[in-house]
């Protein structure tokens, strides 16, 4: 079953807000093997609505919108479906008495526009959003069904796990499959690695096909493969997955998909080290990817974010003198932070990072997107200083990158 | 002008990587005073590829494309392009150049498929890319302009700044001008603000328009005027904003466009406060929210993410008697927490949380979705428990959201 995806919202083509729903949908159709095959972003616009759901009609059978359902004037989504399924709109009244408990429940009081959540298009059959007040819309007319939800991610979210997916299931009954296999690979370039793999992927039936994904340094292979449920097609996945490991020796450093933390953490586990932070530029977010990973607790103690220099010398013991002699961006400096937070935390490895993210903050000497790096593991210690761009957020972003990767190398080589 | 956005890749629409790069060009246009009127993600095929071109060539005059330019066998982008504009492929001396003068730089060899990002489209104009190793293709045919960019962030970021928005500029000498201003508003639901703004955005002209962008317990109220550069746009803005913030008084806690960390970084400049943050369940998500801000340094030293209990009770000094009496998610540990790492961090004010992120660890009592959160200035502390849903990535999302809010509020009411 092929199934699009329309976003509507004004603050998604400004990108004051990034659309991160479609992603997360994605992800959930591809678990029912489902293929979504395209995404439109439009704005708050009646007439750029209306074309983007007859374009996605003429190509496939459902379509799922998100946004555009709050209750404020520049929302007209609803509006819009009215016209599109020539219908008018009713009161719900279970909307309107869940959205009455709901309000009381929290203390706020109702009004003319939170009543009109209530208001539905006689064409759809209402879902009814128990974390939320703007129920979902379920169209079916002409064997294409159009479901209609709150932007709001976790509403969102809701409705697709608890509703939007078993109905569909239910209302297709499809029974194709698509299943992946995912495997992390290091120390060879994108262009290498397919070079290595010509043979591999020459010998892959037509229904099963390799992806790259790459990230400096870390290169994400998926192999996909799609056919009818009961046709052998997991199994045949297997079959493929497991030569394409072999043919790849010890570049895989993980064999399932997980985040380069994910994979960190897989590696401490097998050798039962345990694992702390010392941030400086990247400020938390290499303790954030560490803790997004559910059971990083097992090997995880936590961070000091040594934002000011006088945490780094006050709780991790770094030298005022060092400091003073090789700046606070310096392979000497992140040894130490390294070191001292290992002791501080009682952990077996450490990881330290100290940069200039940016914008300001640069000199000759050290450039914004200088960062100093330090990995230790029972005393051993390595650093590195590396150089990256001149954007904060994105700096931040490969700062942390450059810090999980050393540690990775670090335990393996 | 009007421009779309077409990004290409099966990764996209299986969710394994979001289209940030949307968003960031949509910023990008936006502060030009173009509208991004679309944007369309597709997978790499080849009619998909082409019927999203042709379809956006029917609306716009200008479209951007990110992704599908790897060396490797599953980005067809180019050779669709060359089938789209009727051209056959000729290896660019320069790319070629460059290409080899980058491997070297880093010690790889260059092989058949690295060697053949040096194939350029006949029909196109060939932007040198210094960043990596696909060049950018300009295609202007028809009074109708494509640019094919690398989906690579950073490799596209840098194509768009230095080389497509001046070209563009110059290309179709636009004029006219979109301009927004931002404020936050807590303490009002989204359509109680609507009601006490409904007479305010009667009295917007057609050119000034108002967008609501709830997230829980802030609203984010945007103004975007358009029109002729020179016709006053800026300054009608301007008197509407003004008129805005008026109208709204106190519910206004921050008059710009931030970030809710952004917002509190604000405050505190505002009243000389430093700040740190004991971080248990957030697992430094809060101070990577915090130091995403430029310039945080100067209110914000640091933080403890004391994701084991010892860390909570040797580095922060959280009485183990307390952690055994009302459990480790409870509001006497999370006081204990703030004002800990005020002390040791020595600060002003602190943020801690001690929360169940989930999947597991829940109980009956406490279920996954709790948080305790404690906020701290000079020696005054106020604690709330909250619960949220049973998502991890989200519950860190909103812990660290709702602990942001409970210090703005500390600080203002």
């Amino acid at each position: 079953m092929n199934v699009e995806i329309i976003a509507v919202g004004d603050e998604l083509l400004i990108g004051q807000v990034t659309d991160t729903n479609s992603g997360w949908i994605a992800r959930r159709l591809n678990l029912e093997g489902w293929e979504l095959s395209r995404v439109t972003l439009v704005r708050d616009r009646r007439d750029e609505i209306t074309a983007a759901i007859e374009a996605a009609f003429s190509r496939v059978s459902v379509v799922l919108m998100t946004g555009g359902l709050g209750p404020t004037k520049d929302d007209i989504t609803k509006k819009t479906l009215c016209e599109l399924y020539d219908c008018g709109m009713h009161r719900d009244e279970r909307v309107q008495a869940m959205n009455e408990e709901r309000f009381a429940r929290r203390g706020f009081t109702m009004n003319t526009l939170t009543r009109d959540q209530a208001l539905v298009p006689d064409a759809c059959d209402v879902i009814y959003n128990p974390v939320g007040t703007a129920p979902i819309m379920w169209f079916d007319r002409d064997n294409r069904v159009l479901v209609a939800m709150p932007g709001v991610p976790s509403e969102m979210q809701y409705a697709v796990t608890h509703e939007v997916i078993p109905r569909l299931r239910t209302r297709f009954d499809e029974r194709s499959v698509v299943c992946h296999d995912t495997c992390l690979v290091r120390g060879l370039t994108e262009s290498a690695l397919a070079i290595r793999l010509a043979d591999f992927e020459e010998s892959l039936p037509a229904n099963i096909h390799l992806a790259y994904l790459p990230k400096p340094g870390v290169i994400r292979l998926r192999l996909t493969a799609v056919g009818e449920a009961d046709a052998g097609v997991e199994e045949a996945l297997e079959r493929y997955f497991t030569a394409l490991i072999t043919e790849l020796g010890d570049y895989v450093f993980c064999r399932q998909d997980a985040s380069l933390a994910g994979a960190l953490g897989l590696l401490l586990q097998e050798r039962g080290l345990t694992l702390a932070t010392a941030e400086s530029c990247t400020g938390g977010n290499i303790a954030h990817e560490i803790t997004l990973v559910p059971g990083s607790s097992a090997y995880y103690k936590g961070s000091v974010v040594s934002y000011a220099n006088e945490v780094k010398t006050s709780v991790l013991g770094v030298s005022p003198d060092i400091i003073a002699e090789y700046g606070v961006v310096s392979r000497p400096v992140v040894e130490q932070m390294a070191l001292g937070v290992c002791r501080v935390l009682h952990t077996d490895c450490a990881i330290a990072t100290s940069g200039i993210a940016g914008p300001d903050g640069g000199s000759d000497a050290k450039p914004v997107g200088t960062v100093a790096v330090a990995v230790a593991c029972r005393d051993k210690v390595h650093s590195v200083m590396l150089t990256f761009g001149r954007n904060r957020e994105q700096n931040i972003d490969r700062f942390t990158h450059a810090a999980l990767l050393q540690m990775v190398g670090f335990l393996l080589d």
